[in-house]
């Protein structure tokens, strides 16, 4: 692998949960968010909310950004050229998120070259309405993710990927014969064991229905943590739904057509 | 603005429609891909697709990159541990197009870091397809963008962004003044026009209807362009729901119930 500082300081980047007092100065502030701002766009569909109350931000973070989709400021500028939006919503969707990622990843990479860390908040779509009234948000503004940045208190090692050979495809997505899925279990849950995560973490997610638990620390990993997220949680999409519409972004499913994957 | 190598990179990041004939190595190649690995994922829900056919690649790039939602490698380890997936597919569109959209923009970054140029192609959902049968993809893999990578034969300008107090809010979202709107258009717009932008590219978005034509390449710039593409474009969801569709994942919407913004 070719190295620099950029690419080391991307390959060292990890989730900050521990801050240190020392407070990050303005110069340093518009410098992140404007190195985000650089990220390629479309339309610019994105802006960001900051809070300092370090009291109240997750991980008692000096800085708390909230990075939504923005489609008010498109909405304001085209009533200046006398247009309105006629775009579907599951296109502002699918391109919003884009925009508001890549700027937060540019901020992530710029806060990291600065010696600031952070941690993103993945829940934030679920909790859109507290948000609107946290922030006064106007209609057309869905934030998609927050991220908690300050000087790091903690220096955890990097968290393990899958491998090079189940991520990156050329010309053809392959079939997975089980050697190749076994191997990335076991890259990422001995990765995940051997940093003794779930137990420094003290958390299993616990089972629904009529599983009984068979796992303990010594076993319970990355694969069968998100296997139980992605095996048990949000069946339905009301919620979501529901979050987007507070924001005035109305994807209105028929629910009888759900999960029949 | 603080200035160092990482931060330098960002801000100058432009689009590379011109690439050299120099091919870049397999090293440069799994470099940026690792890179883009590293960002912060939940469920490292994104795969990376390369084509090297030059000749039939935008723009001539030796590289083409299709970065996608990737359900598919998650319900494959499920399986393995006797899971099925449960949660919603507007869930699987939010967390992962971020996915995507980090990984994207680390190897933006990375490839930046090395002197390569890339391009986005922001249309990759609506050809999703013509993708599916090009890579033979799986379900439960949604193409998200394309990227276009190589060495650069062009040396293009940055392009201009909303003023920073157009994007970055603290605490509560503010209302805005006409005098703010009116600086962040004037921004964008003499920016592109004093790069001749849309001059250059020889291109103005056609208007449908009874609108007529007031605009020449002396006043055409960012703000009516975007405004004709989110006024005229798209304005029902049934192109992306059907690609999404042949993807295995299902919005179903309520036609209805659309473009009541």
């Amino acid at each position: 692998m070719l190295k620099n500082p950029i690419i080391e300081t991307m390959m060292n980047r990890k989730s900050i949960r521990k801050y240190s007092d020392k407070l990050p100065s303005n110069e340093e502030l518009t410098t992140i968010v404007q190195a985000g701002q650089q990220a390629p766009f479309a339309y610019q569909l994105c802006s960001v909310l900051l809070s300092r109350k370090k009291n109240k931000n997750p991980f008692g973070s000096p800085w708390l950004f909230t990075i939504c989709l923005d489609a008010n400021r498109l909405e304001k500028i085209m009533a200046q050229r006398n247009w309105k939006v006629a775009s579907n919503d599951i296109a502002f969707l699918i391109f919003g998120i884009q925009d508001a990622s890549l700027m937060a990843e540019n901020m992530v990479i710029a806060a990291e070259s600065l010696g600031l860390g952070s941690c993103f908040i993945g829940s934030t779509p679920y909790i859109a309405k507290s948000i609107i009234k946290k922030y006064k948000l106007p209609k057309r503004v869905f934030p998609i993710v927050q991220l908690t940045m300050g000087y790091p208190a903690e220096d955890p090692t990097t968290r393990p990927r899958y491998p090079l050979e189940f991520t990156l495809f050329e010309d053809k997505y392959p079939e997975f014969d089980e050697n190749i899925i076994n191997k990335a279990m076991t890259e990422m849950d001995e990765g995940y064991l051997d940093q003794e995560y779930y137990r420094c973490a003290n958390f299993m997610i616990p089972l629904e229905g009529d599983r009984k638990e068979t796992f303990d620390f010594t076993n319970y990993s990355w694969t069968e943590h998100i296997s139980r997220k992605a095996g048990q949680w949000d069946p339905f999409p009301d919620d979501l739904v529901e979050q987007l519409a507070a924001c005035g972004f109305h994807i209105p499913v028929k629910q009888n057509k759900y999960n029949e994957n």
